[in-house]
């Protein structure tokens, strides 16, 4: 695999960027027809947190480091760093001096099919984390990878450039080039939802919002 | 499978069901002899929820919601929602909306053998839930089940009516026609805990409390 | 396997102690060069717990916490809990009640490749507990084991008297005899961490702050 | 949780159960509504074999083997040894010693939801045996369980005297009241299947001997 | 998600398929820079298959196979399907009717990041599989997905007509485009690899065959 | 952590090391008194193969297998290769071309907490591995590790020289300077399993032969 630094990418617009980060995840999942969505374990370090940015793509070896650091340098101010290692690992590639690195050329988070480390230094800054592990296990810094290549991370493809949208219920991307269609959809469907919540705090139920009751006796549902 | 709907349970009396709450899951899984525990990767999605409640049964396809429109039609005040995936599954059954129409009904929470979405607006509503995972992919409505069945749910026997508590260190199931019995039993080992607990604080060993030095050098254990 | 408590350990010097749980769980693991680290999955019941003592060691069958009681005799101020199960348990070997007499005596904390419950009492009670899982199940006390013998522990080798560390990024062990070593390169590597972070949050990258251009320019990291 | 043994069980007709293990696991379990099916980790020591018998169960501590003892006494020809844990556990609880016993007494196999030991030796003597693992792990016997009560084994509801199929592609427990009728609609899908095979097998699509066409296209199936 | 099927497919050359199915899969996975290789819980069913093909992609609902009818219609002789589930799934999308049916049409094996059931059958028929599961859990024919669509399969992104090898090492997939330079190169690993064969056979060590010592002793191994 | 290479290692005696091999991983774990083994996950490529050896040990970073060249040095006849990764991994570290090295210096196979490749070649050469996964990710030869030292391997202790018996039901590492006691013990076993199995095997229950039913009766069990 050849190993190289893609430092120009395209990116989505940061309002459009923005826009999604507020539906947050599940709205944007399904907005896009559900799909770009990462594997369930895929989790926050800690709760709460809700970002969407730019992905900086890291293909890194098994327990090496080495190409964050040279992501960082590509990095702007929203853009998230995104990483997927070539095969399964636990291992802690990331914590507090790299968070301190990225949020001084305004990163937004990070999201590692890998370990993290230094969580707690990591929340106290406020740098969101969504990994597959929390270890201290270090990283060594011997062999290339490639940054703004397209990559697999947790059973999702992202091209870089694609927007990441993270937060308690994991983490969804959405292709740079669908971001403006996808976050009209995933409004359209907050403002459907909002007149929904309104009818079912009132004790209405979805049986009768959503007109589920014919459909249900025809299947077959038998009430005894 | 017929798909049915049982519309009329029995359920244990308020006073019990409030009573095994407050005894909590570890409590009360002892005074029921060790049985009826779910599984360890039954997770609250937040720290610190305690409750009980009447089990209203979902038997549901794998990714396929429909039926928990259903169930929450025939949820009472005072009642807990509790899903059982005809086959391992992770999807995110249950959200924000679901739970604010479950709410609106008295529901106290939910217990489900599969994932949860919206945990951040969960949270902040208070809505506690029990599941195998967190995960943003949505769900289907297009096979039937069934509610008020007997269900297998993370490996525990689950009747409707049954009284289902859960907290911080899992969820317990307590047939319904055992409940005031073990209630019983529950505050006995509490009453009971309390008096070594203050012995305990004071210093004083186990080892003599419970009386077990002779026993421990009867079976040969050697001191070096 | 014979059945033996050691009642007499040696421990390391309580300064040297204190210094390497202010140093925490990835720096030790790094200053005492990438040994000694439990496996990924032993997590702690809350966040932001950082501890070190002394531990005091526990091979126990699966599901039977008699041993523990045992071990609570031996603790002395500082000390921590070690138990390891001579089988894959998830049990709840540790409640409330053994926190509290535990805390009588002045141990700082439990680390335990098995199951713990009342973990919200636990919380309230500010007695941090590193576990395999949280899991209400009770235990026996039908068969015995052994007290401050070796055990391997989530992977890690470990000796009573070892200096157990334990905050949100894991548990790792250090050998009593290499206790003040470590802390003194525990304490360089953060020393040196400091002025890195500063030149980090100031905006250099850490690609010139290690000099690695050249290294990846020879290996062949290609920027297009 | 008392501890006994009933000592007289129901059995289903030996006719049936020999025509449900004919049928195999996957179409019986479609034969009775997809119920009954144990988790997908429950898997066979070797290929190849697939029996069915009538569950003796087993409710037995996590580690300990005791009531096996019990449970082979109770045994008669054509029966199945069911053994459910009271905790999750992997220890090796059976080996060749057992399965002499158990075959001298005419028992047909072992399903487990627990570990397994002396797999070669069972593969030699052709009893097969299934288990979420295979683990040397010895086991004690220190504490009472029962058997021929219910239990709850890898997720499926077994009561003594239910029907066990297993199978190169799992377990599956059919409850002895409903064995004929199961059988019945069993054969008679195997019936059916049989002229699909051959229909298949001369090139027909299953999208025309099916019907399906119409009902994809009606559903929004674009073909481009 | 749009459901779509497309019907015309560019496949690679056959004879560079077949040649890439020799090599087998660790060394494709090498020759092309260790990329496209799947997650290790792909397993096959049976020891032994060696099968190269073209891609058929089936995007499926979890528990939902009507897609797979859809597919087979697009099957030519020498290709693979392949089925990626739109959430994580261990349900039995495939059994022996249904490799009755692909068989007809040429079909060489299929691969799915999900549960197969009928093992015993497709053993007996040589019909090769891997995937996550073996289970006898049947699905549902009720929600559209797609064929002949890019899908990320256990973490590898698939693209309709790529080449899939698979054998017991696991899969990997090779873009089309790139299928006969790694075969090429593929073809050049092997015929180094038998000279170095044979003189490891003989004796001579790696150590010397690759020239490590210098490099070695640099890098600071200490012989003691 | 240094990187070192010890030369000159003790091994046990050649007769003492293949009497274990004939008495199984069981036999031999239950005469030392139940340590030493490996944990569950630890599985042979292929059935039937039942070794034991003298422990050469490997450390090896994740996805490195530089190490496993110098160990193939340190090989003697009747000695067996011990890979313990330094953080959890799953990439395929050993393939054919290393096991021709090592067959050609008398290896007896392989036991490594990571995995493997190229099993199926592996096979039909009868070279045995036990490993957590099969996968064909490949590794790269960047940074040192040790052979020859102390490490932890799927849970249990090995120090170089140790005896490793391998078989189906997993792997158990004996002390070498244990070695000959523990024969004794094993074969002392092995001839009272014999009695037994010729009793059992004759239809005597195991509650008579080891006289358990006044024990059952005293602590409570109850036939009904």
């Amino acid at each position: 695999m050849a190993a190289i630094v893609v430092q120009s990418i395209e990116r989505a617009d940061p309002a459009v960027i923005d826009g999604l980060a507020k539906c947050g995840v599940a709205t944007v999942h399904e907005a896009q027809g559900r799909t770009g969505l990462m594997a369930p374990h895929m989790r926050p370090i800690y709760a709460g947190a809700r970002i969407a940015g730019s992905a900086i793509t890291i293909s890194a070896p098994p327990g090496d480091n080495w190409m964050v650091h040279v992501a960082i340098e590509q990095l702007q101010a929203g853009d998230i760093l995104l990483l997927a290692p070539t095969s399964p690992c636990t291992d802690g590639y990331f914590g507090d001096l790299l968070a301190t690195s990225a949020i001084a050329r305004g990163c937004r988070g990070l999201v590692m099919d890998a370990g993290v480390r230094d969580v707690r230094d990591l929340t106290e800054m406020g740098f969101p984390v969504w990994s597959k592990a929390v270890h201290a296990q270090g990283t060594v810094k011997a062999t290339l990878g490639s940054v703004n290549v397209p990559v697999v991370c947790a059973n999702a493809l992202v091209n870089p450039g694609d927007v990441v949208i993270a937060d308690d219920d994991g983490v969804c991307v959405v292709p740079r080039a669908d971001a403006a269609a996808v976050l009209e959809k995933a409004q359209a469907r907050e403002a459907n939802e909002e007149s929904k919540r309104r009818r079912l705090a009132a004790g209405e139920l979805g049986l009768d919002i959503y007109d589920m009751r014919g459909k249900l006796a025809q299947m077959g549902l038998k009430y005894v």
